[in-house]
């Protein structure tokens, strides 16, 4: 099955560094947010920065998406082609009610 | 301004430990996340764990809203209940779109 | 129950003719849409209006919701109050998941 | 360019009957809103109608992308089909954010 295949060129693997510097900044966010809470910061600051990240992840979202189109799905063929497509489409569904 | 007076009692005083709880696991899942990435995991799975974390922070916006509305709106009057109702339909109108 | 009280002012009362227009714009945005169906128009194109239909429901959800939180939470008291505040929160989860 | 093509066939076409059907039916409903201003019904009445109509559009919208990438971009080559792709990414982008 897919998922447990490590061993597969995945479709972010060219842009995997910039991908893991948006995770540790978006970690670092989070844990921004935290320190907020701890320090009594209005709810409405602490609002903003949610939305912040929650668009942060969005474009990590799309890059991964992007990817799994150009590589996984349009670099594959037949009866995986459809599979990947399908999961392709479940993922976007989703992410448009997330 | 609002957003500098630290010293007043936030919305959300009397659920800040469930709130840290929650933001420390959110932060435990970013961590997670960056993992999947080192460990090369398939785009579709991080994209699941992706629309999770997007939904947790969903939860954390919504309860900060909640909070909002019940006590820094609902507990004001005059020119400061029109300030805060105007930042929390200004925050909703940036989490609709998030 | 506040659903089928017919004749009590409603917080969208001042702004119901723009409100009006707004629908019966939007309503337009969807017959264009069904006709770029029936004119077999590019599916991107298509996707472009329904996404501009999306955004001009949610201004008019935004303004319902500001409606309601001025008129029908800040004006009333008590246990209608708190209903009216409990419907609002529901409100903005199903917003924030459509 | 794609969009002035309008003798091609469309990646909708197998669906065309039903997708008409969706359409007219969410006509239906914004009508049905736009009755329900007329009649004064509460607020959060009519806001949970929009989120009806927002979740139909979505449903389009997901069978929309589904048949532009099983069709449109799986089914073409070359520059057209990173075209298609990159209008496909850009068309998602923007339902993520609607």
């Amino acid at each position: 099955m897919a998922t447990t295949q490590h061993s597969e060129t995945r479709g972010y693997a060219a842009g995997k560094d910039p991908l893991r510097k948006r995770l540790a900044r978006i970690e670092g966010q989070v844990r921004g947010i935290a320190k907020m809470v701890d320090d009594d910061r209005y709810c409405i600051d602490i609002l903003t920065q949610i939305t912040a990240v929650q668009n942060a992840f969005d474009a990590v979202a799309l890059q991964l998406l992007d990817d799994h189109v150009r590589h996984c799905v349009i670099g594959s063929s037949g009866e995986t082609q459809t599979q990947r497509t399908d999961e392709l489409m479940a993922a976007v569904g989703r992410l448009v009610k997330s």
